[in-house]
Parts: C-alpha cells; sequence; structure tokens
C-alpha cells in the first residue's frame, strides 16, 4: 500500500477552507505519505493538528512544491495565478479552488457528480467551480439528463462563512451591537477590497464580489459561466442574483428552471432522491425543506420545494441548500483529489 | 373644516402595524374628528397616546362601528371576517390589511400609486394587498405601462417583523442565544399555528405561511393572485418563492420580468427615478443599491441592481426594497384614507 500513499500539499491551510480541507483529508484517510501545510508569509509557523501530529506551517514559495503529488489551493487567486504554474512544474496535480483557472479552456471545472470524465483531462490544473454554481448543477444534473434544460433564473442567500473568517467575525460582532442598540461600523462586507462597506447584521447585500461592466457582479458571472462550462452547454441561459445573507454556513437558492420537455413532479422527485450526493428534503404536511442551519456540517446537496410554475408547464421552482465551505469547496476538492489518487494508485497497481 | 373631519377607527391597534397607522396618522395630521382604538379583550384597556392624549384601547365588538366613517382593521383575517360586515352595515369605509377579502370580486384591491380608480367602486370595503406583492407592483407599474409585462419570477427575502411582534422578539432572542453558543428552542415562525418551528437567527425559512395543496405556500400563492387583481391582467404569469430571513424590517425581492416588447435600460431607470412612491438607488460604482436596513423606517419603494438578462432581450433583474410595516401595510393603508377623506370632503364641499 505505501507505494500508493501520495504527497500533499494545501495551500491556504489556516482559511475557513483549508480548515475543511484538512478535516476532510483527516476524516476521510485519504492515503497521504507527506502532509504539506502552505500559507502566506504572515501566518506562517503556526502549527495545525492533523491525525494527532502538529504540523508546522510553512509559506508557501514556488519550491514548495518539490516531490508533491496533489496540491489543493484555496489562498485567493492572486496566490493561485503565481504559483500554481511552479506546482505543476514540479509535477504536482493542482486543483484549484479559486476563480484563477476556472475559465481557462485547457482546464477542467469539475464537479464529480456531474462531470467526473473531465478530470481525465486535465493539464495540471484542476479548478473547483464557484460555491454557489456547485450546488445548484449537482441538483439541477439529473433533471438535465431526463429533461433538457432550456434557462435557470437563480437568486441566491449567501452565508458570510463565503467570505472568511473574517467576515464570519463582522457579523457576529455587528449582531451584538445591534441586539444591544448600538450603531455598527462595517469594515468587511460586501467586498473586503472596495471602499463602501454596508452593514450584514439583520440585513441582506445584494453585492458578492465586485461589479462587471455589464452591471451583473463577478459571483453572478461566475454562476451563468461556470454553470454552461460545466454542462458544456454554451446554449443554457442562466441569469443570476447573488445576495449575502445573515447566516454563517450554508448557502440557499431560490433557483428557477425552464425544462425542455414537458416533466412528470413525482419522477423529478424521485430523480433528485436518487441523485448521488443529493439529499431529498420536500415534504409540505410535515414542513420539511432544507435549511442552511441543517445542511452546515454536511457534504451533501439538499433539495426540496419541488413544484410546477403555475403558468409554465416546463417551469419548476426548487430550494437548493449546501454547506458552502463543504460540497461548496472543502469537500468537491477532496472528491476530485480522491478520485486522482484512486487513478494514480491504479497506474501503479 | 370641522365639517370634513371624520370618526376614525383602528382595529387591531396594539399590534405591529396598527402601531404604525396611528404614527402616520398623527405625522401625516389626518383629518380626524374621534378616533376610536379597538383590539381583541387580551389587550382591551391599553392605554396608547396620540397627539398628546391617552386613548384606552376598546375591545373590538360588532357595535363599536356606530358613527365610524373609516375603519382601518389590521387584527388578522378572522377578525376581519367576522367584524368587517359590521362596520359596513354601520357605513364605515373598512381598509382592511388582511387577506379575508382581498380575492373577493366585490372587494377592490388598491395600491394607490397602481389603481387608485378602483377605490371608487368599493362596496364598503377596500382590501390593502399583501406586504411582498405591494412593493413589486407599485415598482413595475411604469416598466407594465411603458412594455406590457409577459411574467414575473420573483423570490423574496422577507422580514420576521411580518410575523408581528412576537416574531421579531423570537428572533432576536434567538439571535443572542446562538451568539452565547447555546441551543435555540423556535417557538413561534415559521407559522405560528402550525406544530413545526424552525430556527430563524442565522437561517432562511422557504416557508412564509401554511403549504396550499399546489405545494406552494398561501404567501406564495398570494403574490401570484392578488398581482394578477391589482394589474387587472390574468394573463400575467407569476412564480414566487417566498423566504423568511434574520431582517427586522423591510422586505427585499429579487424580481425577474420578461417584458413584452423591447426595452432600453437607461429609459427603465428612467421610469423607475419618475415613478411616484418609487426611489432609484441604483449605481454599481458608489456600491449603491436599495438595503432593507436602510429602507425601514421609510415609506417609499426602493428599486436597483437593473440590469439585462444576458440571454433574454426582454428579460430584465431587479431587486426591489421596501419597509413591509409602512408602504406593505400601514402607509398604503393610509394612503387609501387620505383618498377617501378628501373624497369625502370634496363631496360635502
Amino acid at each position: 500500500m505505501s507505494n500508493q500513499r501520495l504527497n500533499v500539499a494545501v495551500v491556504g491551510a489556516t482559511g475557513a477552507v483549508g480548515e475543511q480541507i484538512l478535516n476532510l483529508l483527516e476524516k476521510r484517510n485519504f492515503p497521504i505519505a507527506k502532509l504539506k501545510l502552505l500559507s502566506s508569509a504572515r501566518s506562517a509557523g503556526t502549527s495545525i493538528s492533523f491525525k494527532g501530529q502538529n504540523i508546522i506551517v510553512e509559506e508557501a514559495t514556488p519550491d514548495s512544491f518539490e516531490g508533491i503529488d496533489i496540491a489543493l489551493f484555496s489562498a485567493g487567486g492572486d496566490v493561485s495565478k503565481e504559483l500554481v504554474p511552479h506546482a505543476v512544474r514540479h509535477g504536482a496535480v493542482c486543483i484549484d479552488n479559486t476563480n484563477a483557472f476556472r475559465m481557462d479552456p485547457n482546464t477542467p471545472l469539475v464537479v464529480p457528480e456531474v462531470n467526473e470524465s473531465k478530470i481525465d483531462e486535465h493539464q495540471g490544473v484542476i479548478a473547483n467551480p464557484n460555491c454557489s454554481t456547485i450546488q445548484m448543477v449537482a441538483a439541477l444534473k439529473p433533471l438535465r439528463d431526463r429533461y433538457g434544460i432550456d434557462r435557470i433564473i437563480v437568486s441566491t442567500y449567501q452565508a458570510v462563512s463565503g467570505a472568511g473568517s473574517r467576515a464570519i467575525d463582522e457579523m457576529k460582532r455587528q449582531s451584538k451591537e445591534v441586539l444591544a442598540g448600538n450603531k455598527v461600523e462595517p469594515q468587511i462586507l460586501p467586498v473586503n477590497s472596495l471602499p463602501v462597506k454596508h452593514q450584514i447584521a439583520f440585513n441582506a447585500i445584494p453585492q458578492i464580489d465586485k461589479f462587471q461592466d455589464n452591471g451583473y457582479t463577478l459571483e453572478e458571472m461566475k454562476m451563468v459561466r461556470e454553470t454552461k462550462k460545466i454542462f458544456d452547454d454554451e446554449s443554457i441561459d442562466v441569469t443570476a442574483t447573488c445576495v449575502r445573507i445573515p447566516v454563517v454556513y450554508g448557502h440557499s437558492e431560490s433557483v428557477y428552471v425552464e425544462l425542455k420537455d414537458d416533466y412528470d413532479l413525482e419522477d423529478v422527485k424521485q430523480l433528485i432522491a436518487d441523485a448521488p450526493g443529493v439529499v431529498l428534503v420536500d415534504d409540505p404536511a410535515t414542513q420539511s425543506y432544507p435549511l442552511a442551519t441543517e445542511a452546515a456540517g454536511k457534504n451533501e446537496v439538499f433539495v426540496g420545494r419541488l413544484r410546477r410554475d403555475l403558468g409554465h408547464s416546463r417551469g419548476l421552482n426548487m430550494w437548493i441548500v449546501s454547506d458552502n465551505l463543504l460540497k461548496g469547496a472543502a469537500w468537491n476538492a477532496v472528491q476530485i483529489a480522491e478520485i486522482i489518487a484512486a487513478k494514480k494508485a491504479s497506474e501503479r497497481a
């Protein structure tokens, strides 16, 4: 077995997603020979416990990747742009959780439940899609296979953890201030690098990431472009409104989908119930539907509120919830890593 | 002037909406001869200050309405069903804020900015639409006049104040518990009269009001039916997903509208900017868009994030925010009362 163990690097090991990646590598008993934890110079020197051993986080540099088989990146787009090419040069397969390579035509954009086979086409980099895209396409995949999809109109209800640990702290701090009757001074959200800040506590902010020239935010355009790429179908129309709400973990999405063919609602429910990685939670009689608080900490995508548009026979409303740090980031990346590890093992066998 | 003053009754005077109605009647200097405050037996006896005078709240009974010119009801559908007919019998014009008469073919359903002229058709009762419907149709009215509307797909982000004062208390209490690391025991939301409760703090609950046989909630069906009635157009397709989020005051809505004619986006912005009761807040460069925290306490409907669906030339995304207790309830009712008062004054003149 020892020749099947891999040298793994986690870049951004001290971040919110990095922490979940390490949890999953440990819990899933990933076949690790050597684990290298990397971060910015600021966080280097931190000690992180993994399977009972303390590992010192090192500063990520172009030479950090010698001998690494798989590198998982979640330290921001700029870090990936700089360091992923060096990791590839050293022979590592990079699973990148940032926006840096997602739309690169030579980089597969993978949600294993949807397009696992694309992993084989990688040229050193596999991109992990945006959190809000992953959970949506995982839920829509069985419907697309059976009925085809004409268009998607999605409105999101996104958790602050998607903006990192500091955004979580800010929301909790603001909530306490508002509950105490004090004024708040927003410092991070909606976008840390932009000048204007808005209160997130007890509010809904219709901006995630920067505005593009077309009036959409980058987050909204990610949902549009990535959905087309993952389904390998430019003809699917997607339009999105992405909104940050005061939730810690778990993105919720109100998704309206217009299928190509007439559908049977009971069949749709069965397809969702049978889909890998997807859980149907849909029983009005017991007020059962997916909730962010219940999806938090779980790897699956939860789907409910399935109902026919009363005006359009091919229109379907659904409510899709998943933990944005798990299936939306760390778990999708570790799934890909497991698939690569299995391939490497069978190649060597 | 004294013969133009009216006897006014407020039913549900101690509730969240009743309180706002009294604030507005005072602030707007409504021409009141006598003000009668009515409530359930439970709240009767409470003293409420109005223009420096303390008024004792009385129990609402069938005989409470003798001599009343205008009665504003916001004490729940059952109270309206029972007492509105008595108020009408006594000659009062009733402005009903509940769901009791909205779909009654003999009852006008009025948003003054949209269909003020319907007030003249009343037979004693004018219905105030549902909060989430009011702000949407007020914003869509100028677009419908200019371009026509084919269909509306709306997802809401609704404040807990829509479920009453006890729901606000519950959300604040739960928020404190979660921030202190304690478990919460939901008692009111999503629907007080139903057995299953869900945590609202740091969550998003896709259920407002009871489920109907078609899988939609009553809140969602209100948006469908009331929009058609207010626009007097059964051909408009509306589909809705209504969601409660941890916000105190102010409903936000992600509205996708497909117009009948091709539109010019700058013209749409100008139409919104010029519409009565509607304020355009839409400048990506300064991260300006409507926010619940900024709409709270204001009478207007705020609209922003206007942008073209990149896949459908007649598709338009917008973000509509308004204080659900004001334009969504009390202010719309007082607007109607002011119009009736002006008519009565000119009749007597």
